[in-house]
């Protein structure tokens, strides 16, 4: 009756950036159900850019190996449960793994619930981007009005978030990106104040002039150059410094020096390793805040979505060049 | 009736480790004095790391120019006053500068108190080395029992000091310093469980040894390479790491690269650039609690102390050396 699965794995782990031929597709038996795990049907895959990271071994989870599916959080839809908590056609944000059919215990699970907003958002705007962002604004980064907040990879799914709701706490938002398109929809759409093109300014310069002051809150999602510049001359005092991503250095094989701390010294500043796992508490509220804001008018977002579980892969490797334009989704429902 | 006031002088901001000859010495008339201020003679004057890092502008104070009274805080004893809260006699910490003769409007000033300890204390134990270890650990560090506390510089004032407090809160300590000698004392008078002589143990391999786990809270006085080898690979889940001090760096003209931050986002650590100033909301507990310890016999220290204000340049030429043995201090009662 079921169609057979079929699965995004691993050929080899790949080196620098991952390449098509790091991946390879098969088509497998859906196991069966065991008493107490549902089996749900993947809507939507998420793309993100911690997962090279994972791929690396430098993140908390364990390296994939070679014929392991790929990792991915998605939106699922079950079609048939054993588990007394999960009924048929409930829709789930799941770690599905880039694959067709998933099972899971619930463990990992909770309800897609977004509002009046499409249900993609649950991996962007309402899911762990959105939460990445609110965690951080409102949890350790303390955000209070007239904060000059920077962020970079300013119109990805987690730098635009931190905008938006940056701007509604009453900061003053300078985006980093990495194309003046991508700027002129940071500053139209994301309600950036200010947006900066790395390819063609001068970040040091620029900053020098329209944050004379320093930056009150730094929302690192590329580390790099960047951070090098941020976290050595433009910091005010009492700065608080999110490192929330390196995506300079996921395709690297050897991490690269950082920054000098001198500066984090003088400054009296507070950087922060954020990983979003920590701020489950806050979920619940930030789906309400969230909600309200999207029927206020106040969120927008932007995907970059692609159709069919083949096209994973090349949206993931478009994702690890920095090509990709929004949050980046495989839509997988047909 | 006074005598001249001795001075110690910037003759030329120093470039690498201050010489001799970057100082001079000079008398000069004691200033009159003004209503709203007291004169004080200088009893001991501290002599602190950090004023390196002023003397380079790469701390919040200043820079001092060629000619300017060498920076340093003391114990004074008032002689003259025309401030209602201070009285002759009364002894007091303050911004002394290097000289034996000084006026304040109180404004940098509180009395000292030591209880049963020396007084000399007010400017090690009980002053400020004392207080930046005590705030660190109490305040952002948040130290609780069973923590493994790592510190740099262990059997310098702020060092010793770490290791003595961590103990009395139920953590396990390990220090770093620079010879068998200053490794001896430290495990016998500063309660160090563990202590690594930096110039002959491999730091890397005696910490996956002691603490393989990594460590929960690293105090770091010195930067460089052992920052980059605990920050990058010894540091433990949602460690916090206290970056006080950059003995290493203080006399580079270049600051040299830091630790790659990938590290502190895999641990959930916190990096935070520690400045005692903040906490002076907690200095009345500390010289409550630390005057407690010490008539408990709890707080041992070592001083390394010489006689008279034309001593002062070569004691801190030997701090910077790193050649100094404790609290480095200049008596200048005589």
């Amino acid at each position: 009756m079921l169609n057979l699965n079929k699965q995004v794995k691993i050929k080899q782990l790949p080196v620098g950036i991952p390449k098509e031929n790091d991946f390879y597709i098969e088509e497998n038996k859906i196991p069966d159900l065991q008493e107490g795990f549902f089996l749900a049907k993947s809507q939507i895959l998420s793309l993100d850019p911690y997962v090279r990271a994972v791929m690396s071994g430098r993140h908390f989870y364990n390296a994939p190996q070679s014929g392991s599916v790929m990792r991915s959080r998605g939106v699922a839809k079950i079609i048939d449960s054993r588990h007394p908590d999960y009924n048929k056609d409930d829709l789930v944000v799941m770690e599905t793994g880039m694959q067709e059919y998933c099972v899971s215990n619930g463990d990992d699970a909770y309800f897609a619930d977004t509002g009046d907003a499409p249900l993609s958002t649950a991996l962007g705007v309402l899911g762990m981007p959105g939460l990445t962002s609110y965690a951080a604004l409102l949890g350790p980064a303390s955000i209070k009005k007239d904060d000059v907040v920077l962020v970079s990879a300013a119109s990805g799914a987690v730098g635009s978030m931190v905008s938006q709701i940056a701007k509604i706490k009453g900061g003053k938002t300078i985006g980093i990106a990495g194309s003046d398109e991508k700027c002129s929809w940071c500053l139209e759409n994301a309600r950036f104040d200010f947006c900066i093109n790395r390819k063609k300014d001068n970040l040091d310069e620029v900053l020098s002039e329209i944050a004379p002051n320093g930056v009150d809150i730094f929302f690192d999602n590329t580390g790099g150059e960047i951070q090098h510049t941020v976290l050595t001359k433009h910091i005010a005092d009492y700065s608080r410094i999110i490192i929330s991503g390196l995506m300079t250095q996921y395709n690297v094989s050897e991490a690269p020096p950082g920054p000098n701390l001198g500066n984090i010294v003088k400054m009296k500043a507070t950087i922060y390793g954020f990983v979003v796992y920590d701020f489950e508490h806050m979920r619940e509220k930030f789906i309400n805040d969230v909600k309200g804001w999207y029927a206020d008018g106040l969120i927008n977002f932007k995907e970059d979505i692609t159709s069919g579980i083949e096209t994973a892969p090349s949206q993931f490797i478009k994702l690890m060049n920095g090509n990709n334009f929004g949050k980046t989704l495989v839509d997988v429902t047909n």
